[in-house]
């Protein structure tokens, strides 16, 4: 067992020690076949409807940030999982757990941002609970939020779908939501070009299914970054993606200050990002009708999918290849 | 607005300033007809099936008491929640979010508790997701159990069905959970006779439909007790809520021990009970179903519903009648 002692920060990075924790501790006592599929929405079939099933628990720090707050960050969150599978988001539950002592104003103000974010998703919260604890024995509040979506017929996601000369498209430039989080809790002034990306992908995903592009699997790099989500995708599928360095959206202001502050925006949470592995063929298509949606006026081709053996790697600018490696620390904790 | 300054315990106490939170502060913000409906998981359907999906979010401390712990709590409560619906569990989501230097034996201890009771309850853990926060940003661990059910046709549980004439039953003896986590916390050396009444209702609540008996309302009594229950009933039903004392089943050890501690058994919390409305005709008929399953052997009726005003009664031993009040304060935080 390599999960042993007590719990640590990377253990919630959503990287290596996350998967560590659910192999060696959650999976033999409660697992099953979704726990050993590591998606982050689950498929689960009722009466014959094939639903699609998530959870996510928010401790952001601070609560409110440039581009969002824990109340639309949950929304989007949860939302954008039941998304990544195909599914249409429909319904919300929420948990609330909150220290005695917070104030009403501000948890009115997360409640409006919560009620915002779900008009603009199209999903009801249909479902709630709040638990008061005494003052310190907890950060202020938390949100878990789980949501079901109804996933249409037709639409087959999964990493294992993913094929040598797939192409990888993502959607948005990345690490615009991590930067904004630590700038807000950092006090660092990096100003108003600083905002997180927040925001629910299911209209997006309806447009990249219009477009008929044979899409193989979608996900949001959420924890772990763009990078993380290459390293699941290679780890699910045992086949190789290969990012090409000098397409990767980057925010050239956002590249700065990741490299000031030592970080690899390929390992910085987005919350309004998607990635999609799609038959080469129709990699234009899909492009073309990312394109076309608000969230996706710069989506691009950023790497394709190779043979195994799995992993992943960065063609660099220079010509030369890099391995992508799991996170071992958890570099920016507290993001969602 | 009486939902001002900052929050306090009793908002999270399941009774009156909760509901307030709802209304004042969640309803304006992101309500609908499932909020307004106020009960623990709300009706949705996707593709003409009837689901129900509900959350719960779990405190307890401490996180181990006699008959159960908060994993166990985690998984019951939201099963618990469904089954009051009419509907059959079948998946749930588990958020974690868990403080740094939390031993991972207890966690490991908590998932096998997880485990045991979805194999009881019959449902499977379908998605999940973890949070790490810094020590001290968290007391040690919380879980927050969403859940969904399916709900067979013909079965249309709300308290506003109540009717005069319809009796009330109750499963199993209550205040058992509450007394068990406050002696397990205070350490109040109540003995082995206190633990827990935590545990899945599922299969109860089947076995109350296979009786054939017309269901008007169902609801486990937990954080508020069987008091808050009957007045829920009252305010949703514009009904009046008979109980008969003599017919209440407490133990005398608990009656007891609440009375040393100034609690009224009628508020504090259940995890294995069971409150019906049934139609009178029907209520020894249901009453024996109950009592044949092992989590109803106590079942009995306790009182009935009259025409209104809306509200909740008592009637004594002595033959006199008492109004049931909303609890003010919240006598027992953090058992659920």
């Amino acid at each position: 067992m390599s999960v042993q002692g007590s719990i640590r920060l990377a253990h919630g990075a959503g990287a290596r020690l996350t998967a560590d924790l659910i192999r060696e501790v959650f999976a033999p006592a409660f697992g099953n076949e979704h726990t050993a599929r590591a998606e982050d929405a689950a498929e689960v079939r009722l009466a014959g409807t094939r639903l699609a099933f998530s959870t996510d628990a928010h401790v952001v720090r601070p609560l409110f940030f440039a581009g969002g707050d824990i109340g639309k960050l949950a929304v989007c969150g949860t939302v954008n999982d039941l998304a990544m599978k195909g599914a249409r988001p429909r319904y919300l539950s929420l948990g609330f757990v909150i220290a005695e002592g917070f104030a009403i104003a501000e948890l009115r103000r997360i409640a409006e941002s919560i009620g915002a974010a779900a008009r603009e998703a199209d999903v009801e919260v249909a479902a709630g609970d709040t638990k008061v604890v005494e003052r310190g024995a907890a950060d202020g509040l938390f949100i878990t939020a789980a949501g079901i979506g109804e996933i249409p017929e037709g639409r087959d996601l999964s990493p294992a779908r993913l094929a040598a000369g797939d192409a990888l498209v993502v959607s948005a430039p990345v690490a615009e939501h991590g930067l904004a989080v630590l700038d807000a809790r950092e006090k660092l002034g990096l100003g108003p070009a600083f905002r997180s990306d927040c925001a629910p992908l299911g209209s997006l995903v309806e447009a990249a299914f219009a477009s008929g592009a044979e899409i193989h699997a979608l996900r949001d790099p959420t924890r772990g970054g763009l990078a993380t989500v290459c390293l699941e995708f290679a780890g699910l599928s045992g086949r190789r993606l290969v990012l090409r360095e000098r397409d990767l959206p980057v925010r050239p202001a956002v590249a700065s200050a990741a490299a000031l502050l030592g970080l690899d925006p390929l390992y910085v949470a987005c919350e309004g990002v998607c990635l999609a592995a799609v038959a080469g063929r129709d990699a234009g298509k899909l492009v073309a009708a990312l394109r076309a949606h608000p969230l996706g006026v710069q989506a691009g081709i950023v790497g394709r999918v190779e043979e195994g053996p799995a992993g992943a790697e960065i063609e660099t600018a220079a010509g030369g290849r890099r391995r992508l490696a799991w996170l071992e620390g958890e570099p920016l904790p507290r993001i969602c």
